[in-house]
């Protein structure tokens, strides 16, 4: 529980310095930002909850490069899984997808996951409460 | 460029409160999430960019119950808008479709809104980068 708390605390002056060029598409193009759009089989649902709370929390924890990675279920269809990532730049989401966390996500989740699509984007606003 | 900035500065604290039951889905049914697909007429997309920077603007600062707007357009697809968003809570959200920044842009918006998709979700992990 501590450890999800702790995930959970947005870094302000860190998000500031990603997005310092502002939130506007053309100034921010050293982020890498991502939406991954994934179905799961509903049977393992638990399971691929379980190995993605692992991954997420090792990746915010270990990887600098890691800034955001918000992940859903719908509501209407809690198989479909939707991730918004945000990565300091290109180099850290490939740096990423080589970690020892995210391989083991990747084998232990292989026969969970039906489909995945990866939607790379630019932000138009990316807002957040200051308190 | 400074308000731009300002909304960029995500809160630890309020964030740390309003997922202070963990990143745990039945942990966190006090808040509302929903992620908005959006299509608009590519020849109005630069319309449509500007008044969605305006009302989140707005909607950041004035509304105590709005936590996070991040929008984003899909690269292979700039016509395609995702939109993530974190209510304090589901009054929250329903406040937020009465203000007068919100009205002003669906109207503005109107004819620009191809097709509107939006998703409620429950969350697996929020996670973002704490420094």
């Amino acid at each position: 529980m501590m450890a999800a708390k702790q995930l959970l605390v947005v870094g302000a002056s860190m998000l500031a310095t990603a997005f310092s060029g502002g939130a506007f598409s053309q100034e921010t193009d050293g982020q890498y930002v991502q939406v991954a759009q994934i179905e799961i089989d509903p049977a393992q649902l638990e399971s691929y909850r379980a190995a993605a709370r692992e991954q997420f929390d090792a990746a915010i924890r270990e990887e600098p490069g890691v800034l955001v990675l918000y992940s859903v279920s719908e509501n209407d269809n809690p198989a479909h899984i939707i991730v918004f990532e945000i990565y300091k730049d290109r180099q850290a989401y490939r740096s990423h997808l080589e970690t020892p966390h995210f391989k083991k996500y990747k084998a232990i989740t292989a026969n969970m996951v039906k489909s995945l699509t990866l939607i790379q984007s630019t932000p138009i606003m990316l807002g957040a409460k200051a308190k």
